[in-house]
């Protein structure tokens, strides 16, 4: 692998040899002009008819989009370009010509795209997009590791749901049934009594009905525990999170934010700490703001999107009420109907990206939610024994990869932040 | 979170309050000797009778193994540790008093370790080693990276298989037969057009009725796919990454080797480049060696152990007939017959940890061979498009994460290399 077009700067005034895609061509009879990407950037090439022999000259004239080609040249710095440098070619041959391109710069459905999805990849936006998600992984990996934190897979195949049964995928196992995780969490609380700190960042399954632009039925989230980690701690460490990885995009995706066009003032303007509501200072604030909503309703999207056109930075709402949070929150010492959890939404009509908080830690308050909440306790019999055997106060939260990724990139719908989407009409291609 | 063990060593002389377990317990009257971890590390801490409360040495004495507890004392250097250090125990107090510990230090059989995995995982041989699994991912990450390409997740729920059906996980998605991914393969194809270069790393599943060491039906792989790659650049890019990934290990997990005693050795000579032999000269070997093997017959894990117990670096296998390889590698443009594929076994009787090749990159070549293995085109017309649509020469390999912990840790058995295994018996906890 030799030149690539990223590294165009170190090469000024060289031959090199450029190996990518045409998607753009433009002639003027003598000159043609290549709009050429390689997958780490994008140059354009101009092949002049009397510089060039007449085969190099004669393949540059039967290219159309997408077709691959090896261009030998010399870079020269081109102010006047968008990409600030230009290749003179020297020679050129066709590896691949290319069918006519479906995909055209006229716009297409959605659906179009979707079906699609494998030739809609290489459009620059799709390309920054994507981009932007693997710093945003990275970010991720390397805040936590920095911060002691191991990585611990949790199992996809599991006996047993953590967040209800009515919106699981079963899969046969060998004529057993067994179902897809919907998140890693329980079994990272396992974890944390041998490594102390552990997260797990891989797919979840919801077969939620949904169609809003929040939902996918297969993502990525990240889980994260912490052994002896109180409710306030956590907080602190999910914004470090969030700030650390919106540093990271600002300072290295410049080119992919401005391929998209994010307006990036509201991102540099994110600052620590980030604010905390509770959930009953939040009713009161949503009802200034003209929801209708009561005290003991959970946030529906609409609620979050007026919340989240009010504040500029990331919001903390803490301490929901029991009723519609999961069994294995603690419960607030000061009032035992409210929880020790919070979700984290974010501006500019973001809603939730982040969801956490303590765990029980007493067995038995622990066993008697379950047999509340008509769990088949058989299935969590691991899970009590956590408390049986040295248990200790901890905290956890998870974070949806897609939604923080329509977030920084200010998507319009969450399918274009992941490469093969899934949502509950498509599962191709 | 204040004070960790690891960090002992800049803390000598001063107070410090640690939280863990108690994994050990000796006491000789008027003084106890605690052994304790706290997922960072371990250290012995000793409280004497006369030098504290005496409702901190009831605690003490009331201690059994795998409480939590916090101590606050003072940190001391401790030759005749094994850690180096030692704690004096001011002050103690217990979170959680466990009930009896059903893992004692007798052996146990594998079935009733692997029942009760949520908690084997506190063993320091199981600790060490899903410390070594994490350094290994980030190495792979880290490698990656460096070498410009981007991580672009493949999705797990797909419509049709990778590696023939019969080893299918299938999942009923709102009434939909779809499949759990075998491989990311077909779909980083799809990416190298946008990106030129990218990677997956996720659980991949295989619904395979194997029974011996090194299977799992859930497992991590790592995909890698790069345009413009031909065959003799994989290798060299694979065997760089290898390294890189021994390298790592060597450097970052001393302690955690040390306490699985793997006889470092043999990894230290690991040495670029790594052997290749055809497909025909392995067959060759292999029979001087004393296998019954055949050319034309695949090797089977006893052919890879005799191999590997003979070769002390790890060794390339090219080129194998194409009658049992998968129909989208390149042939040989020496022997038709031949694929441009390669296995990558290690040593020490371990056998394959990567497998990769080139693709065949022409689009009716490539028609021809998926009607040959009568496979249903229109599920992958996606991926005939790939040809068709600018198509490059280009090539990818895929890695068993677990296989390759199995082998840098030297286990008997791959279930030791993950979380939480999943076998052909074996979904819970």
């Amino acid at each position: 692998m030799s030149f690539l077009i990223k590294d165009a700067k170190n090469h000024i005034g060289q031959d090199v040899e450029l190996k990518g895609w045409v998607f753009n061509k433009r002639s003027s009879g003598s000159i043609i002009f290549l709009q050429i990407r390689d997958g780490s950037g994008c140059i354009q090439a101009v092949i002049a008819k009397n510089e060039v022999s007449s085969e190099s000259f004669n393949e540059a004239e039967k290219l159309i989009e997408e077709s691959t080609i090896i261009a030998m040249g010399q870079i020269k710095e081109e102010p006047r370009s968008p990409y600030g440098f230009e290749m003179q070619i020297k020679d050129l041959k066709i590896i691949s010509l290319s069918s006519e391109f479906p995909i055209s710069k006229k716009e297409h459905g959605i659906n179009f795209l979707l079906s699609l999805r494998h030739l809609w990849l290489r459009s620059q936006r799709q390309w920054a997009i994507l981009r932007i998600r693997n710093q945003i992984i990275n970010a991720i990996n390397e805040f936590l590791q920095k911060e002691d934190y191991i990585k611990l897979d949790a199992p996809i195949i599991t006996p047993a749901a953590c967040e209800g049964t009515t919106t699981l995928f079963p899969v046969d196992y060998f004529g057993n049934k067994t179902f897809l995780s919907q998140s890693g969490q329980l079994y990272l609380e396992a974890g944390i009594a041998s490594f102390g700190k552990c997260y797990d960042f891989g797919p979840t399954f919801r077969a939620e009905k949904s169609k809003t632009k929040r939902h996918l039925t297969e993502f990525w989230m990240m889980d994260a525990e912490a052994a002896f980690m109180e409710f306030n701690e956590l907080l602190e460490l999910e914004e470090k999170m969030i700030y650390y990885i919106i540093q990271e995009v600002l300072k290295n995706c410049k080119e992919e934010l401005k391929i998209i066009e994010r307006d990036t003032i509201p991102l540099e303007q994110i600052k620590l700490p980030f604010e905390r509501l509770s959930y009953q200072e939040t009713i009161t604030k949503l009802q200034e703001l003209g929801s209708d909503i009561k005290y003991g309703e959970d946030l529906g999207n609409d609620d979050e999107t007026i919340l989240m056109t009010h504040f500029k930075q990331p919001l903390f709402i803490t301490k929901f009420p029991s009723t519609f949070k999961a069994f294995y929150f603690k419960r607030d010492s000061k009032d035992s109907n409210l929880t020790l959890s919070s979700d984290l939404l974010a501006p500019e009509g973001y809603g939730e990206v982040t969801g956490g908080g303590q765990r029980e830690d007493d067995y038995q308050i622990l066993l008697n939610r379950m047999n509340e909440e008509k769990l088949n306790i058989k299935d969590y019999e691991w899970y009590l024994d956590l408390r049986k055997y040295g248990s200790c106060p901890h905290s956890g939260f998870g974070l949806g990869l897609e939604r923080i990724v329509a977030w920084i990139c200010k998507l319009e719908h969450v399918r274009e932040s992941i490469p093969f989407p899934r949502t509950i009409y498509r599962f191709t291609p």
